[in-house]
């Protein structure tokens, strides 16, 4: 059943070609100081770092530096970014990056006005901003696919020394104002980061879709977007500049995770959460060590949710059901899932992402057990991850 | 290929039973009048406008009333609702109703500080408000289901002395500030009303799908929510207070129309310029007047458009194309279309909302030519009016 929802979601989005050109209008919304978030090198390797200072500065902006934002932001980044946004007035984040630095931009826009730890507050004890609380806007130039950062409240953050990993959920005050979506921006990137974007797309589709005995517009358009990826993403992994792939790529990674698709259902996330532990325990890739536990896990929960895993089977594999038991038809559809990821090259294994007998143990510490089909234990933790291995 | 667009979205909307419960809280985001805009007797009969008049006392608001809006609201309707605007310095129009009433409330909110007259400017001319213009606020509580007014900057109007239908589509600030989606006060609505938004919300999906060479995450979301539709729309034929059905439906239809599923992609909508002619000479149900000129429309432009209608055969109606011609297919698809349109009851027509031979003419004439996979003149509009007598 479709249950009861608020759907909000205020993000401007300027997509294609050339919609960097809409950035100069975006600015003139705000005040005057810019804070100017990035990763390492690449954007000053591949020339956007040099436009996008020349659009501010047209737009007669004072730009506050603030580069190395890390691909799991750590909280040290974000104390430090509180800070420099802080002593300098800011009057806008502006990010330029993947979902990483749109995650911690977040984090910064809710905590650079709060007395408290926002560490603990918003991430460990998941807290919403007051009522009246002073948030900066967030501006966001996507260079990277696969979070749906760009239009959610979605902010990640890593504490190593806590060994967490943990994603905080803010409301629309905290969604982005506005965002650049160029696909072409996005040619550059790394054929490994490209697909642990693509495989980031489906795991935020599946741990929406497989939860819920429901036969809702929900799933069906949960069911659309994966069949639009699966398509798209063979395409692109063959030739990366494809327009007509990334494209459509980037469009499904935006609503993916931009809460319609979740709207009225139970989810699951225990992919997250057992990938965010993995993160936070060897730093991998993000959508590498989710691809890495997908198919232990859903083996794992298959029979708790055998009906939608027959659904899954058939709307997004094609999977023909006549003569086979709903189990077949479920396995079939997972093989083609597992088909489709070695296709694309994602990480199949745990080990691949850092995983060993020796850290097993810490990874389950890390894990935030919850579930969608079946509420996972700690124990259950550890079988999936040594199935995984 | 996914073109380059804008997409904003700003509308709040309250899903579910009891949703009515957040118009409290949201009339608190507004000044003190509300200019309260519904239809006939039905809000007071089922006794929704006693629960709307004693909200707004609660909330402390000063009411407008302003009833009386038609199923196709009229000019002199919209000049009307200006002067009252006007008159009582109203802070917010608050729709209450179906599609009509959201439609004619953002004309109102466009119109009345205006000195122009807003029939020349924003119907005849399409021109936008200017970019300082005084809109008013609109939110709506829906009773019917179809148009997708209710998440949208969409205002039909109807001007009987000129035979015109027009709809304008309004940018983001013509888009409601709030909407409040409760499905069960949809059970009310008389069958054949229901069931010609069944149809409104399908022809929107058409409208859309059927145009441009593309293979886009925009045709994938589509063909989902057309699925859901069909699904959903049997299931309410037979028990028209299924929650569940009514709920999916109510959802469908606010993506129907919202701009997502038509994003970067060419759109047609010939059936609604004809079926708008139609209303325009004939004030018949809107949705009546789609279904009764659809079949032969498709049949009409399949030729044109053919690797379209193959895949909605294949993806929406699950024709199995083994062993067929394309035009086959194609046509299997639109044989399955129109059993569901006489499985749920729609017009299949054109003489049963109102159109003779002696008027085709002049709903020829009130026809806004355009098309998608094939350029309307109006000889074809009287061929395709001819072929639905």
């Amino acid at each position: 059943m479709l249950g009861n929802f608020t759907y909000e979601n205020p993000t401007r989005l300027h997509f294609g070609e050339k919609s960097l050109d809409f950035l100069k209008q975006e600015l003139s919304n705000f005040g005057g100081t810019v804070m100017l978030s990035y990763g390492g090198g690449s954007i000053k390797r591949t020339g956007l770092y040099d436009k996008i200072i020349k659009i501010l500065e047209e737009a007669g902006k004072k730009v506050v530096e603030d580069p190395g934002v890390m691909p799991n932001p750590t909280v040290e980044k974000l104390y430090d970014g509180c800070r420099i946004a802080r002593e300098n007035g800011v009057d806008l984040i502006l990010a330029v990056g993947g979902g990483s630095v749109c995650d911690y931009a977040k984090g910064v826009a809710a905590s650079a006005w709060i007395d408290e730890d926002p560490w603990k507050r918003y991430y460990l004890e998941f807290k919403d901003p007051d009522a009246g609380a002073k948030i900066l806007p967030v501006g966001c130039v996507l260079t990277m696919v696969g979070t749906g950062s760009e239009m959610n409240g979605g902010s990640v953050i890593t504490n190593h020394s806590q060994n967490l990993k943990i994603g905080k959920v803010f409301d629309s005050r905290l969604m982005p104002k506005f965002t650049i979506l160029d696909p072409t921006l996005t040619y550059t990137v790394p054929q490994y980061q490209m697909v642990a974007g693509f495989f980031d797309i489906m795991s935020h589709l599946m741990e929406q879709y497989f939860s819920g005995d429901d036969d809702n517009t929900s799933d069906y358009l949960n069911e659309a977007l994966m069949r639009s990826l699966v398509h798209s993403s063979r395409v692109a992994i063959k030739n990366p500049r494809d327009y007509e792939a990334r494209s459509n790529i980037m469009w499904t990674a935006t609503w993916a995770l931009n809460t319609l698709v979740g709207k009225g259902k139970t989810q699951d996330w225990m992919v997250h959460m057992i990938g965010q532990a993995i993160g936070a325990v060897t730093d991998a890739t993000h959508g590498m060590t989710l691809a890495a536990v997908s198919i232990p896990y859903y083996k794992y929960i298959m029979a708790d949710g055998l009906h939608k895993f027959v659904r899954f089977a058939k709307n997004v594999w094609n999977v023909n059901p006549d003569g086979k038991s709903d189990g077949e038809t479920a396995l079939e559809g997972l093989s083609a899932l597992e088909s489709w990821m070695r296709e694309i090259g994602v990480a199949m294994k745990a080990s691949e992402v850092g995983v060993t007998p020796d850290n097993i143990e810490k990874v389950a510490d890390a894990t935030i057990l919850g579930g969608g089909y079946r509420q996972l234990t700690r124990d259950d933790v550890v079988a999936i991850l040594k199935n995984a291995l």
